[in-house]
């Protein structure tokens, strides 16, 4: 798509040479054929060195703007952003795609769907009311128990278990706000990447990433009903209990230890080998690796055990 | 059906003229033609006002009935309430009723369900494995992804977006309870609402109402996971993060920002603009609007935050 | 499968006499046909009275085997416990067996699937995308609503109702742990029994036992996104308001009344009668029946609410 006609969708004028955009992405990841953003003055140092071509920016980043960019002002570059990755929105369904291949020895049932474009590998299960979306991926020896829904273009690993009920790929949670309260859709472009050896409760829900991708790394185990935003890398070797949730582009090391009904903000860093004890309520990073912790606000688990025994004393 | 076949069920005596019932409703929103009741004293001036003529209510309050009402006096009005509301359920499938209509350039997929009496509009896209139940709408240019479920009866708006595995219009949960012990079902014979440009996450239930209707107001957005019950009432353009449940009959003004895993008890009304931050636990109404409320107990965010402050000290 | 098979599977010595063995069990439910075996010196004396004949155990547990025992000395029995469930793991799909049996007066949708083996009682309504796995039984007059998901071996008890996109008899979460950090699964070969009369909400999850049952008694409702661990027995006539989360081997007694967003730890023993409002957390077991709890850490309510008002005053 050129970049003359994104600012013709967006009914804004275009500054620069016109350049083909194939997709969108943040300053930071951008390659040269991405049309990215900056909607505040804080990514002024991350605009500079962006290797993107193509910018919708405020009037006061201009002057950040690597030489010989192209670019768009935007009197609201998050809504502009919002409007415009609904060009890049792929539909669900392609029916011109080739015919989905499948690999020995599956067993695929005939209440399955499997779209076009779809590569399964061998020796897969894929049961009853499961849905296989376009170009989806799913590698050798998984199994994928009934109405299990898979998105387009998620990426399955070997050796993995998906329960029943379980989404991969649905939306991520993005809008821009408008001024009178309004919520456009950011959409979701990006996908979902499980490796190998991955087992996926029942009924969680992983969702696509915006730009790029949303990672569960090989060995992780999720019990049922874990929330994973987008945009989130989940380390190696890490462990879910049930009905936990980690917010937007959280990127938790490996052999983390999440026990139930925790979560986490969106945005945080979380050093490998960490520990949360039920209920945790993270809203920090945490740089050194190793801990236990517990609480919300979180605090080390040992404060935390003292603290309740203080509070209780209260009561006396 | 006649109010002298209630009886015959509940087997107890009808009071007065037979009249002809079409359904059941609370003492305040009833009309003529439609069974009314009165558990507890505390109802009696909502039972002189109503426009019901037929009731189930408890001898002590006779005197407080409309002139002219007809009525069953019960031991015990709400198991007679529950027994009475099975009589009104409707059969999930109606084989009688005519085709669905689908509207133009709509994709439905070969491997969705569309029962008798749907109707949907134009440019609808539903999914493999979608369930759209008996006399269900669905508005135009409307997304339903696989194994989502809509329940019969329930209205879906235009521009919406409904993620896999969302379940719509499921029984709310409601029962009476013996003095034994057991749990009698109240049917839920209501239905949902979901007003245009609602976008749904993976995973949610939104259950029908017990009478009348569950409604999600006009581009209101919710996460993955979110619970509402029965009789819930969500005012425009809100915001719900994931895992948040809301309790049954509660109503929200526009423009509510409600963050992850947080939860309100039924029957509260909050005002519109109403913030809450993640994990708020709410309790009581809110009359004011534009507030920012954390914690459980609820409290303002500045008194929450600096509690915390306080709270943690007690371990030094 | 013979003692010896299992031996070689591990890659392991078999002491003793080579015996049959057709499953496995915990030390205290094992019969002489079943595989038992103990990981930890506080096994000792559980050993000791074990009817098992056949034993995974550590070297420093040999002199507490009945006598006539036969045995593996394993590294690692945890591990080597893990490795040989895979050996006991059934199938998902099993075209050998019979067609269903389906009883009369029963609507099962042309979009519903039902495995081999499966035996339906009579006026059962099973609904599109439902999903009845190989050797469930489902009880006479129950009601499956759409894309229901039913593990094979589960057993549904008459009069139940089970709503949309609920999960029955998925994987319970049993790993275990390598000194390197990977997760080994421990196959989970035991089943789901849900007794009569019994209403589960929208996009719950129960999972499968690792040996034996989890069991959800006569009468007892749950509301949506109910997690039930596995092995958990739930007593009759109980209540689970949204969102709450029951660890695994937790036994509940009759009549208990859960509210929403609580979670119960593994391995409790939760006395009848007893109430826990919203939110609560239970971490150790309950002996005295009929009281009413709050918090986490849990204390009783009415010391939680006092407590909530002492700790306001931390703020004054």
């Amino acid at each position: 798509m050129l970049f003359s006609d994104i600012a013709s969708h967006l009914k804004l004028e275009l500054v620069g040479e016109d350049v083909e955009i194939d997709s969108m992405n943040e300053l930071s990841l951008s390659s040269p054929s991405q049309l990215s953003f900056a909607v505040h003055k804080r990514y002024a140092n991350e605009l500079n060195f962006s290797k993107a071509k193509a910018f919708l920016i405020t009037n006061a980043l201009i002057e950040h703007l690597p030489k010989g960019s192209s670019y768009i002002v935007c009197e609201d570059v998050s809504i502009s952003m919002a409007e415009a990755t609904k060009l890049f929105h792929k539909k669900p369904i392609e029916p011109h795609l080739g015919d989905a291949v499948v690999g020995e020895e599956c067993y695929i049932d005939s209440m399955a769907k499997i779209e076009k474009g779809a590569v399964i590998g061998s020796n897969v299960t894929i049961m009853a009311g499961a849905y296989i979306g376009t170009n989806v991926v799913v590698g050798s020896n998984t199994v994928v128990y009934p109405n299990v829904t898979i998105y387009r273009d998620s990426v399955i690993g070997s050796e993995c278990i998906i329960h029943a009920g379980t989404v991969i790929g649905a939306d991520g949670f993005g809008f821009s706000h408008t001024k009178e309260g309004r919520h456009i859709k950011i959409y979701q472009n990006g996908n979902v990447i499980i490796e190998d050896d991955v087992e996926i409760g029942a009924n969680c829900a992983i969702d696509r990433a915006v730009f790029n991708s949303t990672i569960i790394r090989r060995g992780t185990k999720l019990d049922n009903f874990i929330h994973i935003a987008h945009n989130c890398d989940i380390g190696e070797y890490s462990i879910f209990v049930a009905q936990t949730g980690v917010g937007g582009s959280t990127k938790l090391g490996r052999n983390c230890v999440v026990s139930g009904q925790s979560a986490f903000s969106d945005h945080l860093e979380i050093a490998p080998f960490s520990t949360f004890t039920a209920r945790s309520g993270v809203t920090k990073s945490i740089d050194k690796s190793g801990g236990v912790y517990s609480g919300f606000p979180l605090m080390n688990h040992r404060d935390w055990k003292r603290l309740q025994v203080r509070i209780a004393k209260l009561n006396e």
